[in-house]
């Protein structure tokens, strides 16, 4: 390898290794010696894009196949929406959450059974922690954020839930309030806050992000000037990276690319841009808790809800199957603050008729 | 505005005025005196984008406003697609079709009174020809036809049909049939022939392009490598205009661009790639006929398709409420050629027992 990073007659390397420590070391190293570089190694942008930018500022470093492999995202939102300021980002960016979701919603297949239909179709990994943990959407969000925000996060920095607590009776009630369930990668901006959040969320079907099916990946970008804007294509899959990182090579032929490798020069993090804390995000909730069916208790929990400024905007009570001494609860709040949804469920769980920890999922407007 | 062109201390010319024959004239110089253009002007390029790319070579002409506002297709189709064969574009690229169509499949209004509404709220004009006539369309066909395949073709030269003679029966049996119904402009590539229309089509609801809603403009894009991918978003309106304009002006000021206008550096009608003839085209046809309910029709209509090839995939006889001596037939044909059907239903409508013209709206999957 060494070897080839010396050879002057080489002028673009194209990183296409799986191991963080081997990327960093290579395209570090490329740049360096002034190299163009391509690669389509996420989690080496998640990590390092800010330094990889510092020493590509002579060079060219182009990564369209590190977000959703064939769409070409990364030129959109760099080049085809550089007049606008964004003001959100909301993406499928996931294949195999998305794959599960859809089969869990739309074939009333269990978590456990699609997971391993998944990893059988080679759409999950034998860990399959990186997809379904929501680790694999945050790099990814990291980068788009980076391009329409200039900020300098770090995966430990932002919210990441992922989908294995997903239940059947969740999607059941979802579906009975017009919702799909989709993971998002959602970028905010909030005046000089971003917010930046990986985690399932119940979301109206007529949405074109929920549309986006099966392994497919999609990103709403909304734009100050433009509006929504959504872009749709395969995520992942060795011929969708190929389209990108050709794409890239062509791009470094016809010397296209004489910007910033993140739009922005910097991390605008010393600028005004900060990052939201997640206990200061605003959203709709959707709650479902188990409960000792008896007078009294809606009373006691909505008390609850109340002392802590939590409206609520639909309720469903109905006997569960499995005892007719329970009784399932769901509630979809108005927008109300992350901070006081979990105060208050915290305390809710405490209560002595409450059985297991409530099941809470935000709700995407 | 001669003193303009002359000036030359004015490098970027943006051309925003609406007739052809001005903007020709500006843009031709502005040209030849080497200054960067940005147009939005669709019809200057469905007409004279060959004759610009010429006098473009030296110097920069961007057009991404004039294809589906917004949506930076012309980004993507050249660069971010650069390394695909594009096997089919199909675009819902008339936000004023789409928006008459939507209202019609949804809420069931009629044909004139949702073309007043439109234009009452500004999405179509007086005479309103252009839009629902599908000219609209064809222009943006040409030219995204242009930069995937480097064709040279006029309006003239080209299938357009508009949503006119769309009734609200063919909306509703479109909906039995499982069909949503949308002004496509399609470019497909089939062997060296290329095939280019624009029309309506019957399309099945689950396609990412039929969820494409009121106002908005879909553009799907299948590349060899990449498969599918969809691009969303507003397709008119002075904001997405000048999304797209000041996103030319950002690329001309960073020097982004420098590959050929169209992608292609010259037509390449010289060369293997020709337009296909539109009785040579293959679909599956939903046709609708009106006939008098007796003996020996059904025999005689199916005798005929058998006749020219065609073979019947979906049947539906239904009695027609206006006479109940009279009877609607529909039919969804498999795959059979253009010329094929328009021969049988020729020779179909001059049947005695045959009420009015039958309709013909081609399916697409």
């Amino acid at each position: 390898m060494d070897e080839l990073l010396d050879d002057d007659n080489i002028d673009i390397i194209v990183e296409l290794m799986c191991g963080i420590k081997e990327a960093y070391y290579v395209v570090k190293k490329a740049l360096q010696k002034g190299k163009a570089v391509v690669t389509a190694n996420k989690a080496l942008l998640a990590y390092h894009r800010y330094e990889l930018q510092e020493l590509a500022q002579n060079t060219i470093f182009e990564y369209e196949a590190a977000v959703a492999g064939g769409i070409p995202i990364i030129n959109a939102l760099r080049d085809g929406l550089s007049a606008n300021h964004i003001k959100s980002i909301r993406g499928v960016i996931n294949g195999t959450c998305n794959y599960m979701l859809d089969k869990m919603i739309n074939e009333n297949i269990a978590y456990d059974i699609i997971l391993k239909k998944a990893q059988k179709l080679g759409y999950a990994e034998a860990d399959p922690t990186f997809d379904v943990g929501g680790y694999d959407a945050a790099h990814k969000l990291l980068i788009l954020a980076s391009i329409a925000y200039g900020i300098d996060a770090k995966p430990e920095d932002i919210l990441i839930e992922g989908i294995e607590r997903i239940s059947q009776e969740d999607i059941y009630f979802a579906k009975e309030f017009g919702f799909s369930i989709k993971l998002l990668g959602i970028a905010k901006r909030d005046g000089n806050k971003i917010e930046l959040r990986v985690h399932p969320v119940l979301i109206r079907d007529h949405q074109m992000i929920a549309k986006v099916d099966g392994v497919m990946n999609g990103i709403s970008v909304i734009g100050d000037m433009v509006g929504v804007t959504m872009y749709y294509g395969p995520g992942a899959g060795g011929d969708a990276t190929a389209s990108a990182v050709v794409a890239d090579i062509i791009d470094i032929a016809r010397s296209l690319n004489t910007s910033a490798m993140l739009g922005f020069d910097k991390s605008l993090q010393n600028n005004e841009l900060k990052l939201k804390n997640i206990d200061e995000i605003e959203s709709e909730y959707y709650v479902r808790m188990s409960v000792v069916d008896k007078p009294g208790v809606l009373s006691k929990i909505t008390s609850i809800f109340g002392a802590f400024n939590i409206s609520i905007g639909t309720f469903l009570q109905t006997p569960e199957t499995e005892s007719e001494s329970l009784a399932s609860l769901l509630f979809c709040t108005h927008t109300c603050k992350e901070l006081d949804i979990k105060n208050a469920l915290a305390k809710i769980e405490e209560l002595d008729f409450v059985r297991k920890k409530p099941v809470m999922i935000r709700i995407e407007n």
